[in-house]
């Protein structure tokens, strides 16, 4: 992984990814003790961050395997990223889901053009049948964060941070799931904006990268279920981020779900943009955790907006 | 008026207001049945398109008169736009508003930095407490919409879709209140863009400007409350934007409260963005109405998202 990678994945994305711009409210400023400024990642193509990597995976590929098509392991926004990515290359996405996975959501994914494939999560591994799958018709895997080509497309946030947020020292705040996008942000500043330090932000009870970056080992969440952050829970950092991560950042911050939830209803009512609850741990970061905070103007990434009414009803309520 | 104050007032205004993006989804397009392009003036300081006439007019004043401070009669994003803008340009701002408006509404735009100052609706007149205060202090009015400065400012949106939507004909669809933004939109538009042909939209049983361009006389509504597009409600088009509204514009259209409510909603799970619903009622246009619409891309403008959190769960609970 470095810098060049990043910078290539922009050339491929540039005209195809959404070009976010900075957000920022004097009341969001007032409330954080200093001034805060929002990358809405919310607003990139299906809702998220992750348009950028399955982008920049797929506009990689050999034209002569592209062909053939991509397959993913996801009921989440990578799943869209995805079979949007791949229907704009023109070429078929395999989506393999949990059968109980909501149904809005795989409504959602075939509608982006992609082949669906349910498994029985209690019976069945999807990773058997993705291989089976991709065997029998030639399809390239795209990995949600640990493989360079996603990392770099994610980077890309970075760079476009690097170019908006101004020459003043401080922190930028990232929601943190595997670490593709935290590690991508993180390379990118490191090339072009030192003066910016990554500080991942993940929930509480799912604080796997917080507690590697602490112990400088990586470290695994007792839990996979049970956070309304749903979109950055994952297992343990990847062994292609931890190393970035380690190498870049700041210490972790952690967040209640309360503090999430309230961040969600600031954005709704200050900036204008609906965020999902794993999209807005930084955020909430950033506003209720300054203590932990350095600089006098900090940088929030908002991940993701993929949040269902009901939900999105519960943070309004929150405040 | 004409597009040189335009493009006098987008110099002035860059590096100040936003720049807002194109946005869109494939959800929307299949909705719609054509391409949909959402303008969303939403994420624009202060939460409406409003701050790009209250800068073009605050930033023309000279110097020497400028520093005495600004007025406005507003309760709502007007209001809002005057007072943040002056504030950044490091002068007072007077805002007259009626005392039983919203305790948020007032203590927002105090929040930025204006001084509120109140009055009673049944028994005082804000004409004669803004004349007073006017002439005690030096202050310059900033009208709401019938001004050339304010035009131009509101024009700088036309001038950035020019630039962004391509070079297909369709239909520039935009919310109608005083018709400040329509018409500079429109002006923007028959310069540099004159594929594109605006739209003024309103809601039922406030659609002064549709019927005033049907019979080509002002027509005024009938009433001025009861409108969940309480933004958007005024009494009839002004004096200067009518007849550039006239000159410009295509047919109004009519949309209902339901459909405004519906398009909130669909703005809400496909765009991640708030749309108040006076700045939806484009939206609804484009996804309920197209049969009026021309073109197999339609741009909208999403003009401003200052909606409390029980009229949006209304909205969310009508998809």
């Amino acid at each position: 992984m470095n810098i060049d990678l990043i910078r290539a994945a922009a050339t491929r994305l540039a005209g195809h990814a959404r070009r976010t711009p900075l957000l920022s409210s004097p009341f969001l400023d007032d409330l954080a003790g200093r001034q805060v400024l929002v990358k809405p990642e919310c607003l990139q193509h299906t809702g998220a961050f992750k348009f950028r990597g399955a982008w920049s995976a797929i506009s990689a590929l050999d034209p002569e395997v592209r062909q053939n098509g991509v397959l993913a392991y996801s009921s989440g926004n990578h799943a869209q990223a995805v079979a949007w990515a791949a229907s704009r290359h023109g070429i078929s996405a395999t989506i393999v889901m949990p059968s109980d996975a909501p149904a809005l959501k795989i409504a959602n994914t075939r509608a982006l053009g992609a082949d669906v494939v349910l498994y029985d999560r209690a019976t069945e591994s999807r990773e058997d049948i993705g291989e089976a799958l991709a065997d029998d018709r030639g399809l390239t895997l795209v990995r949600p964060f640990d493989d360079p080509l996603v990392i770099a497309g994610q980077g890309t946030t970075g760079l476009e941070i690097a170019q908006d947020a101004g020459d003043a020292p401080g922190d930028v705040l990232v929601p943190c799931g595997g670490g593709g996008l935290t590690s991508g942000i993180a390379l990118a500043l490191a090339a072009d904006a030192p003066h910016l330090r990554v500080r991942p932000v993940e929930p509480q009870g799912f604080d796997d990268v917080t507690r590697s970056l602490q112990s400088g080992q990586v470290q695994r969440n007792a839990q996979l279920t049970g956070s309304i952050c749903d979109a950055i829970v994952t297992p343990a950092p990847g062994d292609l981020t931890f190393p970035i991560l380690s190498r870049h950042c700041g210490p972790g911050i952690v967040v209640s779900e309360e503090d999430t939830l309230r961040a969600m209803a600031h954005a709704f009512t200050r900036l204008k943009v609906v965020i999902e609850p794993g999209g807005a741990v930084a955020l909430a970061a950033a506003l209720f955790h300054g203590d932990q905070v350095q600089g006098d103007r900090v940088v929030v990434v908002a991940s993701g907006g993929n949040v269902d009414a009901a939900m999105f009803a519960r943070a309004l309520a929150s405040l």
